[in-house]
């Protein structure tokens, strides 16, 4: 199943058997005390600077996310969007837990960006699918609902159903429904892979649409974070994750590497080409 | 399923949930010219360094191939299988193509050693699984016969269920029949990844014996290659494998990773401890 998003003028296909599509995820001021900072002085160059270091480290496309304390999520998302689009041109994925910004920024959003997200509570399913619906763009869907994250894969998946059934019925055709079964850290339950990769393939093979996850939060608290998280990605891109929201720094090789094990770089030619980046820019220092 | 091994004094038990053996695979002259001109001279300390380096990594069990231009294998295995199992209290993996061979290291190695290798070939089945059940150790089963290597995963499954049968008519139970679904290099055909990792899934599935593979295999001739190994071997180990023969030191961390994130790793014990030694190793240089 494909999901077409774009920007001003590039489009990037998610899916079917291309290589997996990179959501860079720096833009969020969650544990960045300097974006936040500057976000509450209305100043968007912290936001530009990681707009711009994220698609020279490879990102497709970047999720957009100004919720934090004393930030006017629905003032500043639309602006933070616009200058982002301005200093760099790849799709946006337009995140925040609340509607009115949504709305705010999808009105200013060249393009077709994903909208991020709707989850499995009837408050959420009601207030975000017309949205969706009304602008005709791609929704992240997260598998959580009223009682949280379930702990369960069967749980999860239901919950995927109910989301991907509910934007059918509004209109929104499938292919533009991306599922989130949600990554939480091994380091408060080491159980919490298994459950996620389980959900992950079962939506694959049953759903069939593409999905994203915050694939470093299985990290969290842990150390040696880009080794476990590079296991996740290989893992969870071969049970179905099609566009994980990361650091792409940091995890662009492992994601690499994953996609040419599954038989999906030619000649190993993007892996290659990035090793030849990653030696040019040692040499260069 | 399990396999259990030893050495004179110690047991290793491969697959259930436990996490995953790694079986060192330093120990082969195959381009690596300074053993391979030892073993000529009949030098045996290079072996022996070996050993020692790969326990030290973290191996837990020592592959033993001395085959090479120029050494005599019935002569020589038996005597390099007796100095590492003078040096290291690992339990050692006998690897020759000749039953000769096979048969003489056989005869000194203390423990259950690991046969390595029948396969599906007429030939080696009617030489190799006698002297397997002669000694009641368990046996590698390369998924290959008179026709070479199968390009797909099904003729490699076919094989695999066909070393099963053919030992067990002889008497040597299941659970000591390890496959080797056989891992190529990506260099040569971008799909090699794709079947190899279909074989094991099925293997696992459908005949839940343990499993190995030379998992570098997978990145010969490519730039990079302890990540596109590291991918490998995370999906790989999803699959099915459970005591991949590998270079212990380049590849460990990906497969302590790959543990956790399988809830193959209480509390992130073994993960962490990894983690500490490295710091320290760091420290100390």
């Amino acid at each position: 199943m494909e999901t077409r998003v774009s920007s001003a003028t590039r489009e990037v296909i998610i899916g079917g058997d291309r290589p997996t599509v990179l959501i860079g995820e720096r833009i969020n001021p969650t544990g960045k005390k300097r974006l936040a900072e500057a976000l509450r002085a209305g100043d968007l160059s912290v936001a530009r600077e990681e707009a711009v270091n994220q698609v020279a480290a490879g990102a497709d496309i970047l999720d957009v996310n100004v919720g934090a304390t004393g930030v006017d999520e629905v003032a500043m998302l639309p602006l933070v969007v616009q200058a982002v689009a301005e200093v760099v041109d790849v799709p946006l994925c337009i995140d925040s837990r609340k509607v009115g910004a949504l709305r705010a920024a999808l009105a200013v959003c060249p393009g077709r960006p994903i909208v991020n997200s709707v989850t499995g509570e009837e408050s959420s399913l009601q207030e975000v699918l017309p949205l969706v619906k009304e602008h005709g763009v791609p929704v992240i869907g997260l598998t959580l609902d009223e009682k949280g994250i379930p702990a369960e894969a069967q749980a999860r998946v239901e919950i995927a159903y109910k989301i991907v059934e509910r934007a059918q019925a509004l209109g929104i055709p499938r292919e533009d429904v991306i599922i989130d079964c949600l990554t939480l850290s091994l380091g408060a339950n080491v159980r919490a892979g298994l459950a996620t990769l389980e959900a992950t393939r079962r939506v694959r093979d049953e759903l069939g649409v593409n999905q994203t996850q915050g694939a470093s939060n299985i990290s969290h608290g842990l150390p040696n974070r880009p080794a476990l998280t590079g296991a996740y990605l290989a893992m969870g891109i071969q049970a179905g994750l099609t566009c994980p929201t990361v650091d792409v720094a940091q995890v662009r090789l492992a994601v690499l590497a994953s996609d040419l094990v599954l038989g999906r770089d030619n000649y190993a030619m993007r892996f290659i080409a990035a090793f030849r980046e990653a030696q040019k820019a040692a040499a260069a220092q």
